[in-house]
């Protein structure tokens, strides 16, 4: 697929991510974080368009680079906006799906999830440097005491090296306790079931895109524990944000019940970042189906 | 200036300036207008990229096309939403500027000023003609019972034609009652002032990106009758429109009442944008400038 055209879905697919709203726990339109706002959302989304752009035409040469574009989509989200990490996350699924886009001549589902599937399991050690060295400047907010996060220190750097580390191995160890690792070694299931779920929900006549965006976030904040709540705050504050997520979803996404619900988050700072970087992954999946606004 | 940078400060322009609220009568992240949604300016945004950095690559190379690259961008946002009208006033400011601004090796205020209004003047007939062949497809909503529209009609294509009319010539027509126009053929004066006024406000301490935004609009609106609230609703509703705006800078500018008159023009439909559109315009600059998020 055309790489201006891989990566606008991708772009979009960002923009409206972060513009959904009520979206419980997370920035969105109406609501910022003290030191990370919306409009750095916006800007980091702008930042990465040429990234976007050649990984889309990398996958169209069959060429490698998944940790390369990583890392440089990280560095210039870090020089259009000061707000801190807006789409590390986003960043892990988007290129790779950028990438399997722009190898097919056409859209078509099984041949992207085939696509992107097989360039991780491509990746090499070089690649795993790349976004283990990347990953303090995306300055994601996460607890230090954490053991399983050792892996993202100088240690885990010189581990990659000496037992010579693709970025599929590490993720592979990773997976057991990170969503996003999960998708990007078991084969982007969550990210294709959310994209068919967001054009069911958005073919709805009474459901307009935002809505179409904020329940598909919702079923999957029911479906699957947030695992960067889990490294940030504890499983236990995990378990809570699913169950009240599941109370939710089965009463039928009241909207004073979302808002209530995105208060409450908000005030504890209690943020699902790696489902709203599987949606924005789910998203761009659909929009490059033919989804529009 | 490099392609890439141009175009994201374009784009990032665009994003910021609709983003902004509240910003009395217009599509803002809390306010849509019924066919008009603030996800269709998104949209339009993303898709317009492209666009934007051949203008700034065909600058770099002494190219022409301001006419072609302004159909083409009308194209692709209407290939994208389907929203109607939303960038056609920005994308005509913008394609100049990211022009003069691709042109420039480094940023410097007086020459992509220079170049810009250089380029304008260069215009050809045919430029004149792509822009008035794509306008009906922009579906921008004016009455038609104004005669100084006629020039947008099959009538002023064969006045083009006839009186072989540059682009930069019908413009000076139109610059009479147009303030779009008037930018385009007068050296983009409004532009670069309120780039300048927008600077000033966002580095005031307490002020932030969005109400630098909003305060800048406000301001452009009680200088600058709306031409296109005078195309589309009449005199009398622009100059009302203008001193109200007067009335809410001379009092400093206050959220309460910013917001009683956004939800007073919104009720109406009254929408003044020719004025968002020399924001966004002046943005770009800005940001092209150095402002960050």
């Amino acid at each position: 697929m055309n790489e201006d055209y891989v990566a606008r879905s991708a772009q979009l697919a960002m923009l409206l991510e972060v513009s959904a709203y009520p979206k419980p726990g997370n920035v969105d339109r109406t609501h910022d974080y003290i030191d990370t706002r919306y409009e750095h959302f916006l800007a980091s989304s702008v930042a990465v368009y040429p990234i976007l752009r050649e990984a889309a035409a990398r996958g169209s040469r069959n060429e490698r680079g998944v940790g390369e574009l990583i890392s440089r989509g990280v560095e210039e989200s870090i020089a259009w906006q000061h707000g801190g990490n807006t789409h590390f996350g986003a960043l892990l699924l988007l290129v790779p799906l950028a990438m399997a886009a722009g190898a097919c001549e056409r859209y078509d589902t099984k041949e992207i999830k085939r696509k992107a599937t097989e360039i991780m399991q491509n990746t090499s050690m070089g690649d795993a440097l790349e976004v283990y060295t990347v990953f303090p400047k995306a300055k994601v907010k996460v607890r230090r005491d954490v053991p399983e996060l050792d892996v993202m220190d100088e240690a885990s750097i010189n581990e990659i090296r000496e037992k010579k580390l693709s970025l599929y191995a590490i993720l592979t160890i990773s997976a057991s306790y990170d969503m996003i690792s999960q998708e990007l070694v078991g084969g982007f299931e969550k990210t294709f079931e959310y994209a068919a779920l967001i054009n069911d929900f958005a073919s709805e006549e009474r459901i307009n895109i935002n809505d179409a965006i904020t329940h598909a976030y919702l079923r999957l904040l029911a479906d699957e524990e947030d695992t960067f709540i889990t490294m940030k705050f504890g499983p236990e504050k995990s378990k809570y944000v699913q169950q009240k997520a599941q109370w939710i979803v089965t009463r039928g996404y009241k909207r004073k019940e979302i808002e209530e619900f995105d208060e409450e988050l908000i005030r504890e700072g209690l943020n699902p970042g790696s489902t709203a970087d599987i949606i924005a992954a789910a998203l761009f999946i659909s929009i490059l189906s033919g989804l529009r606004v």
